[in-house]
């Protein structure tokens, strides 16, 4: 049962299309919403709504529920819509009128809020900790091949000496600025959103600051009108931080895809790393590498799902805001993924040092050959003219 | 096992990342998948590949797997990689040496965009169907209120007379227009990739012609890299299109939204297509027509995952390419359902034309009335001032 | 003066924000809104709104404009705000109360969309010719090294032989292929809005299938509501013909980068297409060809604005709709910048046939060598794993 | 003439077409180049490339061109291709060779690094400020306002109580938590870049610290591939934090908008902030809203256009960068300008208390009926039907 049904049966077609994959999605959900309704049961008690025994019944039934969501026993129906209408109707059925008195000062609007913040807050968590992974696994490729003198590009043209250390080293800087970014990211939207109700409080004393210090969040957010124009914008945030993780993924592994071609590169993908063609033989793909660099377009369309969705909107919740569920917790997933076997990538390549040398041609020190002759006293454009002048007239 | 496999095993981490949800989404794509290996195991035939037993066989043994889909019993592994390995895994276990003919004269590369084709134009005809009845209803709308007179807005002010079967009108004219580019996107669409392998041909003697003709396909695409240069380009046209189709519901569904609004507004939607709140007792909410609207953003988002993907690549087949099969399958399901559910909706509401009478206020009659000054021979830029005069002047 | 004033001074920075850049745009779009001002008037004197002095007057003024235009000499001044208001306020100082008499029968909105519709089909009209020279410039391609064998790449690894026929015939078939949707869009966008006036059509009697006629439209876009409903619609399908010219550049230049990469590639830029660097003397960059592929991109970007611009609002004009002018006037000309270059370097590029053959390795003839088994009776599974094993075990 | 120009004459419409519209950008970055060059020129000296005589005529050169530049006098013409070129063509053509030498161990790539750095920390100072203005405006109109009791809504419905003050107080915590983001991304993108060359250093020992101190950068960004790969990535982020600003921007212009409503509304706009119509007397139209509602979409379009630019690119420059200059140069505009804005309009909007009372009808106290009950010790659910009862049975 629908917890706002009153007596009209809704139309069959229309409530499952308003459902949709909500009671799928909230699976992910459902542990983050009972810790909320825990501190919210506690907080009604500490107010007065609740007694101890009303309390503590609550707070039972809530963590029965994520025992038997653990054993994957417990079941969101379409028919329940989402995962705080399946809370509530299995506290009611189990407790009875203790049950129906759990939503007092709250809206689905606040309690959606908070329970996306604690998830949010332990995906970012994770995704730094596996950024940080990461990083360390291109410290140890410098540590492994660091030395090896490679060409350095510009405009896929070969353009002045590098080394796998100055390569590997750029990715580990790159993501140790991008958890700056998302630490940042986490503070925002560590705000309890919890007690803003549909976005406009309630006349009841609710003890706020009580339920953030439970949860475990840095601050109140005040302001319930804030709290929902947040939603799509705190989301945006999150997917922004992720799109410029796999922004350096995908660049180094565009760079791993050619600098490993057959008869080329210098880089080496082990074997078991290669996938092969249905057709052709002699093939052995860099799949996985592509699919990193492709998963950075996916990212981005999510974040603009999520950035279109609010717009022009007039402020207070709209349900279009649900569509953005899918997004952040799709865009957690694929960062998370790529991060993870882009670690084991780079933990197992190699660098074939021979054909690495053999690549660092005479061209990539025309620039040294230039600063020789500015040492020797000519201005540095005259001595750029006259090495142009003599690698172009032979 | 996997088409490619030559003696070294797959590291299983990367397996699982490469095969992703491949396996779910070619569930859709089997069906398709073993009418084109028909066709195909044919032609072999018809060029002398396989003789009149073996294409037998081989046609069967498809048959069954068609069958055996219907009743839910043809199962895709993980291990198998996609439709196309469980098949021919299938027929080779059934068939032996005969099933490892199969595969002749193709890759997975033409296999799978031939399927993908088969699977998009069946999508076409159904949307082109859905919109027809969403056009319909339309009209239907307009025989029951097309003569009750509603404000016209611009800048979302009042502005001039119009009428419930303007409004109807102009959706049904959009729906008209975008199925004509529907049209032009399904002839796009409609040729025969069959025969181009990898990208490159084979060196064998296919009759293209007798594939495209048994599958139904307009014409034969000629060019084995424009085959490759295709995809990810024709998703986007299609995906354009079903974007242009949701642009239409985004803004009807703005309309309505507004106009159903509680003591203003002069539509109504039914109580049992409406959605209450968990904490507002009053709330009767649109849900329905705020997901449709939100829709139209999620599918521009995958327009954009599709668009990007293939960007900055050399020609020839990427496995990024393999991530814009989810996109376009998503985009598909989503246009279809909300322009079903919208049909739904439109010949569900009903106007009020007595709320419509009391928004009919005389600003909207202000042009009229410059416009009797200008029959009686009064420029109309002089007109136009003195109703304005009159107006602001009160 | 505003064509709106009614005695209250307007805020000059709000005036200044509102008026933005539009009165520089609309240099473009001058012409095109005099020559449907002409067939205006013509069609106001038909049905008896103006005498015949009144319309030779009016004709001879908006030539006027036309002449003095081409000569540089008509100005737009900010405080017109837009080329509509320019002209008719041109049109009053010369000719006093008949000049007042010009906006009798439509508004700015409809005025502003035949004229951009005149402006869209010229500029189709033109890309399809650019299209259309680029697509010969392949052609010649093929006829100058059409037979010259370079390798086919999937996954950025050699896979299949190609030559440079094959490659430039997939542009020209895809060129072809968007030269059909374009023209698709072009019958889309040629639909007289004239006289739809504000969204909701006049109380006079205009002929709109006289201005029609006059003015070369295919049809009557006769529901005013769509007229206003295809502003941002329709421009969101010409940028997406647009986008998949361009991603035909995108991809072309990639491959041409790539493949003239010094020591390896078989393509050749003329030294005078190429670009220096300011420190390296020996660099011979291929800008232009990254510059047509990134502009790619933009052009995404500029479509992802069209399209995000009206949605959640509802029908009717919205000053919002007059930033997709700049979106589609910039759209138009990086598409025909690109599509002029790109032709100038197909026609311009060699191909080094000494260095194509020598990357014709062995690997490229794998899938050959399996089907010479095929010939000898083996299954094809068998003959691919046979191949593979010799290739792999040596 | 070209920095790289070495004998061959390039061909002029490819001249025109990579030089694009650069030279008009770089006006903007001209005097940020300047003060690079210079803290580059004192650099070059401390090192002993150049002589304290060499380095006091570079300086005095480049301030010259600065207060050239202030009196309108610098021109940058199109065969400069760039600011940099016409700086240094400058220095040479002024002092010969030692002009020859300010381009001694560095790039065009960290040069342009460099400056747009230093303009880049000068536009986000003056967007906090401009936020912070805005903030203020939100403030002022709480005092003014606060009280007055206006609708909340939900789904576009009357939801709860709120009031002027918790709408206004939402906009000012949004963007204070804007400017915290801004704060962070304005240290990323504080390092120095200069001396990391090409993107891969040099063989001189330049003293990046000195630089760096002069230019008032945070740190030195010492990894020469991170800088170049942190080009359209920093850029990203600094787009990303604009579109956050606009997205509260957007929202507000929503709500002001609907709820200035003639007949309906209790917002009211100054009649100099509203625009008229063409054609329609009587019509006060908020362009200004939705012009302002209008650019959080454009900003959107240019993020994407930065963030897809890069994608799958090789690692180290490419000229596809380049095209990411205007977005942002554009982006920065659009944000101070809309910001600027909606100052002016917050400190020039009124509510009217009459109006906004007459709004505050019944529904909106449902849930506080249910609190009553709820007091009472009714269960919050069964109290939540019995008003809900007490309602539709109406």
């Amino acid at each position: 049962m629908k917890l706002w049904q009153k007596g009209i049966t809704p139309n069959a077609r229309i409530e499952r299309f308003t459902v949709g994959n909500d009671y799928v999605l909230d699976k992910e959900l459902l542990r983050y919403d009972c810790l909320a309704s825990m501190a919210h049961a506690r907080m009604l008690h500490k107010i007065g709504i609740l007694n101890r025994h009303e309390q503590d019944l609550l707070v039972d039934g809530l963590k029965e529920i994520i025992d038997l969501d653990q054993q994957g026993k417990f079941e969101i129906a379409p028919s329940d819509e989402d995962c705080h209408t399946a809370i509530e109707n299995y506290l009611t059925q189990k407790l009875g009128d203790v049950g129906k008195k759990i939503h007092t000062g709250r809206s689905r609007n606040d309690q959606v809020l908070t329970a996306m913040r604690l998830l949010y807050r332990d995906a970012i968590d994770r995704i730094d900790t596996l950024a940080e992974e990461l990083s360390g696994a291109f410290r140890h490729l410098n540590e492994r091949f660091g030395s090896v003198a490679i060409p350095g590009f510009t405009h896929t043209r070969k353009a002045m000496p590098s080394s796998v250390g100055m390569w590997a080293g750029a990715f580990t800087d790159a993501l140790d600025d991008d958890r700056a970014l998302l630490r940042t990211v986490r503070a925002l939207i560590n705000q309890s959103p919890l007690g803003t109700a549909a976005g406009y409080g309630v006349s009841l004393k609710l003890d706020r600051e009580f339920t953030a210090r439970e949860l475990g969040f840095d601050t109140v957010q005040q302001n319930p009108v804030y709290a929902q124009l947040s939603r799509g914008k705190f989301e945006a945030s999150i997917l922004h931080v992720f799109s410029q993780i796999l922004f350096n993924l995908n660049r180094c592994a565009s760079d791993l895809i050619l600098w490993s071609m057959p008869g080329w590169g210098f880089f080496e993908l082990p074997a078991d790393y290669c996938t092969g063609s249905s057709i052709m033989p002699q093939k052995m793909n860099p799949d996985v590498l592509e699919l990193i660099r492709g998963h950075y377009h996916l990212l981005n369309g999510l974040e603009s799902q999520v950035k279109n969705l609010m717009g022009n909107l007039i402020t207070g919740y709209h349900r279009d805001a649900q569509l953005g569920k899918e997004p952040v917790l799709k865009g957690i997933e694929i960062t998370a993924e790529c991060l993870s076997i882009m670690t084991t990538l780079i933990e197992g390549i190699k660098v074939d040092a021979e054909k690495a040398a053999r690549q660092m041609s005479d061209e990539l020190f025309a620039t040294e050959k230039a600063y020789k002759l500015v040492e020797q006293g000519v201005p540095f454009r005259e001595a750029y003219r006259r090495i142009a002048k003599s690698l172009f007239e032979k």
